[in-house]
């Protein structure tokens, strides 16, 4: 069965590469950065272009929908560089089409902050899409780049659904109905992405689910289930967050960046300051089959089972990814 | 016939590119940035995004050989980019197959002055390859980016041919047996361009030719069949330099980049800062056809002329431009 993971920023190695294969994932939405600015993006993707070099025969990189049906006839994961935050284009539309050209296919428009473009979840107040960000989310649509509105804001996200002309989608978050967390979204969120023909992706990260570390695999497809009646089944996809192997110092740069000269513990406090502990049942890449098993032992259909795992990515890929005319 | 310029770099406009099809210019190699950060060359690409956009009538992109044929089909030119200096890699290897991934399909070594990676013809001293110089040779090698050394030195030139597995060219310059310039090239270089089967592309920069801007286009063709007995009619082509439109501020930037306090007037002199007076036979595009008859009229058969023309343009880039397994 075709598996897509909707997002993930681990420590890459081959090690993680050779999990991913183990598991059956076909293709992987990977984070290329969080702040850094352009030319630190560029260094991001040259870091990149070394792993296709050195693991030729386990990763490829994913340009366009069709590179994740060639990698998995290859038996190889493809992956797709996704950006959580708009840093990468600085004040500059044109970098849009360039990062486009470099295999950049999803960016958000903001990661928990205000951004040039629009407002994060982390704020109070949300004044919706800037000036810039309606004309990037305009480029956006023209070049076949993902509006990711994951780390947004309410208004922002309705804003920026309603002027794209092409989906929008919330890559790797939970509906607030199953735990209320500033990253988890509304119904009348998820119900905008579904009518725009977007796509959600089921994060697996502790903080958005519920009871934490300890969310049972049983509840988790419960959530999905009451997901899909609420989207359909066309609509949901995975997007676990997976974080493997990274250092505390990963973590302070996406919830720091160079904005913060006090200590933000994101969805974390100075109490609980680190890494949640993971899933017991989705340690890593390998596990994904324990899911698959789980959503059928929920009652899902074998194709709808094949949605959730990843058809739903590809066909959301096809439909906003290919330049327009 | 197919005609290809292997040099240009004009105050891009759309009357300048209906001027390459009024000429029958199938496909320009178009300068990106003399002295650009990689910052800066992005710039460069974005506006080239924009101009692709604007005129898509007229132009479109070449990334691989095939394309200059794509464009002749499509009655477009296409155009493709070259740096004329090694600055949009900065220090950073991994940069050459990022900027390849953005179409850059040549890249000179060095412009005038030494740079990281070898000597330029205005240095008194070279010192030839760098360590950081041999290891981009084998980088641009492997991600197919055609290294040029048209404003480099002769022991530069030489090593780099020695140590690229894949043809050097000289996009733009002439033999020193038709005018003595700092830019134009030993009999000595060009024998080793040719057995190495890379390329030569004939200047019309006035400051490299015998009588300059008078120089007449008998001498030219006269020129061209000397060099054919020297290098081969597979080894030649043209590379105009036609620099159309620019204000002296480019020249200035061309010339001193960011690295003279003193103001360096390059081939000209403090009497004779400015551009040159162009060249009556080769005004602009326009004229091509003038110099094919000229070709003809020297007694070229006419798939020689169309060697002269573009062919060999074309296959050079087919057999130095594919990436390497």
């Amino acid at each position: 069965m075709l598996t897509v993971d909707g997002l993930q920023y681990s420590n890459w190695s081959r090690e993680i590469f050779e999990q991913m294969r183990e598991g059956g994932v076909d293709a992987v939405h990977a984070t290329l950065v969080y702040h850094e600015t352009l030319r630190e993006t560029l260094t991001r993707i040259g870091e990149w272009n070394r792993r296709f070099e050195a693991h030729g025969d386990l990763i490829m990189p994913v340009h366009a929908p069709g590179d994740i049906e060639r990698a998995r006839e290859a038996g190889k994961v493809g992956i797709f560089f996704g950006a959580q935050n708009c840093s990468p284009i600085e004040d500059d539309i044109d970098m849009v089409a360039v990062l486009r050209q470099l295999g950049l296919l999803i960016m958000q428009l903001t990661y928990n902050n205000q951004s040039l473009l629009a407002c994060g979840c982390y704020e109070s107040e949300d004044s919706g899409i800037t000036r810039f960000g309606r004309q990037v989310i305009r480029e956006m649509n023209r070049v076949g780049m993902v509006i990711d509105m994951s780390h947004s804001s309410e208004r922002s996200t309705l804003e920026a659904i309603e002027i794209s002309e092409r989906p929008v989608i919330i890559s790797h978050a939970n509906p607030s109905f199953f735990h209320d967390a500033k990253r988890n979204k509304s119904d009348k969120v998820l119900k905008a992405i579904a009518e725009n023909d977007g796509l959600l992706g089921f994060s697996a990260y502790p903080f958005h689910l519920k009871n934490g570390p300890d969310c049972t695999l049983e509840d988790y497809c419960d959530m999905i289930a009451r997901t899909v009646d609420l989207m359909g089944i066309e609509h949901v996809g995975l997007g676990t967050d997976l974080c493997q192997n990274q250092p505390t110092s990963v973590l302070e740069w996406m919830r720091n960046g160079r904005w913060s000269k006090e200590m933000d513990y994101g969805e974390g406090s100075a109490n609980n300051a680190g890494w949640p502990k993971p899933l017991a049942w989705l340690r890593d890449s390998r596990d994904f089959p324990n899911l698959m098993e789980a959503l059928r032992a929920k009652g899902f259909a074998e194709q709808d089972v094949a949605r959730i795992m990843g058809r739903n990515w590809v066909e959301l890929l096809e439909r906003t990814t290919t330049p327009m005319e």
